[in-house]
């Protein structure tokens, strides 16, 4: 497997594009985007769990119901969500006029929206520039960049990744853009996830695929513990890379899912790292605990609370706070049998052993703790379970965005 | 049921004392504390759920089993949590210093630590004062403040209430102080609490009382959804009252249960107001809910969210996140049939109406808003469950305040 350029665009037979219809307040910035297969796709995708769902989230389910997909329209700028019938209405007008445009079935068609909540969605500048929307799609890295800047809200970096594997014989490419950047938690996020793939793979191998890497990666990411109203995954698989369709039972299953994990798990930690106000990626790792599910369990405790959050900011070793958080995450553990070091690429240092402070050096943890990337590494000595959990820390400028995100 | 001055020592025959030892860096602020009855007092506790737990909430609960104490001995400074074996022998010593200078068993002696956890609580000062912490006791309000602000950690605001009742055809009181700031959720916080009355109850009276008032107030606050290792809540009744032993089956322990509840959801209150960094005390109540567990859930999720608490901060009248955070609780209900205002002294605004935006002033939104004490009012048309949860808004000191709080 290698990474390569181009994202959503990197394997064979899409093309995507990004335009401003005057949805976003700013004068700037685009906020419509579209993503088109030439080919019918085999597709899967999952939701938020929460229960407000936006009216995007309802009509994508619907349509995603048959296993097929050709196009995904997105906007930013509105979320759409409470917006009652008419933002159903809205939303339901989005698929068509896509659909229209791409001379495709709507029901081909997954729809998305990210902004902000309960606010009516103008449908009249997406029907006017819908033309300007199809025109704008290329089967190259600037298709894939406009689309990916029409979706992003707070996001202030671009979240992408593609890799080449070989299946069957066969070069096969996955391509994948995300936007995330507050109100992100397990269960997912303000989350948009849209991945390519040229793979033959039939539909049930490809959405187990796609549960199993979610489940390894934006259901193990957190930013500030609130789960949107918004968040979708979708993956769309047009099989032009000519390999024998993938099935659950071959082997050429776990290479898929192994890249596809891989994907998943790239756009996660980026994800975290520009959480909203983030200085830094903070990956916690519970190793020794005796399930996997144990070890995920503390380390989303760790990863989400506010207090560590805070520590990692102030690049502070307070690892009491590590043990408070496991001690209240509700899983089981043996505090006298815990050790927690940080680590970074300045070197790593052990601060607690055996549930006690151990002597370190204040000033190696300090250099440790001001790097950008910091794991935050926990021992458990119980059994084989493991997981990492990736955040980020909570700063200043969290609050300052989130104190008037609506102005 | 009126307010009275006095604190822990408004209920006759208590006194209480605090003095500086040592413990805390700064020279200036006390940092032991001491509440003491001249009578064996029935007593009741509440301890936290953390799995972590400080040595001295286990030596407290190994005293408290025999439903009696005396006195509690409390520092301020350092947490005397993940110590191990010496922070036991600490705990264990710092309740026998305090037995012996009072004259009583150490089995009567309840002890109480808060501060930064991990580091080796030191015995020379406590040794060495021990004297002086006795002599500072008093049976007034001076007693009861000194005591207080030497538990006093990131608190900026001392809380204490009391409030006299009468039982049986006696006046009877209830004082009380408490501490907390940070590290403040549902199941307690980094908070001591700390409660006296001269009303004579039986002890399985006092102790279901006291279950009853920290479900309906310490258990429905939050500030920053971190449960702390050290937390505790002790009530001792003297019974100097002179009444009739209140028992749970007479009309006098549903005066008694209501006077304690109300202590209690006033000092959650101040707690919440006090939260570290909070501008604002943040009430959110939910009507109308299939049941009070559901409504309990739902504004508990609200209070806790920090997307809603930076929208306070800032004064964003951003219902879209009310909503959200409902959506993630957990809990049943029906976005569609959900109402949510926003109210202070300043006057109430309603924003969304039936799960959808209604048209509101902006303005007057804003000033409500602006207001100290702010109150986010959900009607679910379900059923008669209803619940008030206290929190506080998320402000850029909260974040610098726990960026570097061990320096």
């Amino acid at each position: 497997m290698k990474e390569i350029s181009g994202g959503v665009c990197a394997p064979k037979g899409f093309s995507a594009g990004g335009i401003r219809c005057g949805i976003k307040a700013s004068f700037q910035k685009k906020d419509l985007a579209l993503i088109y297969s030439e080919k019918t796709c085999n597709a899967a995708a999952m939701f938020t769990k929460n229960k407000v769902k936006a009216a995007s989230v309802i009509v994508s389910q619907e349509n995603i119901a048959g296993g097929k997909l050709r196009a995904i329209i997105a906007n930013s700028g509105n979320a759409n969500a409470c917006t009652g019938q008419d933002g159903m209405a809205a939303a339901k007008r989005m698929a068509q006029l896509a659909a229209d445009a791409l001379g495709i079935p709507c029901t081909e068609v997954a729809v998305a929206s990210t902004g902000v909540i309960g606010v009516p969605l103008p449908v009249a500048p997406i029907e006017k520039n819908i033309g300007a929307l199809k025109e704008s799609l290329r089967a190259d890295e600037l298709g894939h960049s406009s689309a990916l800047e029409a979706i992003m809200t707070t996001d202030t970096r671009k979240k992408e990744i593609a890799v080449e594997i070989e299946i069957g014989g066969k070069p096969a490419r996955i391509g994948a853009m995300t936007k995330g950047s507050g109100m992100i938690h397990p269960n997912m996020a303000t989350m948009l996830t849209f991945i390519t793939t040229d793979a033959a793979i039939e539909s049930a191998a490809l959405d187990s695929a796609l549960r199993l890497a979610v489940a390894h990666s934006f259901n193990r990411m957190t930013v500030d513990g609130d789960t949107s109203t918004n968040d979708m995954v979708v993956i769309m698989a047009n099989g032009t890379a000519g390999n024998a369709p993938v099935n659950a039972a071959g082997a050429d299953y776990a290479v898929f899912c192994a890249a596809l994990e891989y994907v998943c798990i790239m756009l996660a930690r980026k994800m975290a790292r520009d959480g909203e106000g983030a200085t830094k990626l903070v990956t916690v790792t519970v190793t020794g605990a005796a399930s996997e599910k144990n070890a995920e369990t503390l380390a989303k405790s760790i990863a989400s609370s506010s207090l560590v959050k805070a520590a990692c900011f102030g690049a502070d070793a307070n690892w009491g706070r590590v043990l408070c958080a496991m001690g209240y995450a509700g899983a089981d553990f043996r505090p006298e049998k815990t050790d927690v070091s940080f680590a970074s690429r300045a070197g790593d240092v052990l601060v607690c052993k055996n549930g006690e402070s151990v002597v370190f050096s204040e000033e190696k943890a300090k250099l440790v703790l001001l790097e950008e990337e910091i794991e935050i590494l926990v021992s458990l000595h119980e059994g084989d379970g493991q997981a990492s959990v990736w955040g980020c820390d909570l700063t200043y400028d969290y609050v300052k965005i989130n104190g008037d995100y609506r102005s």
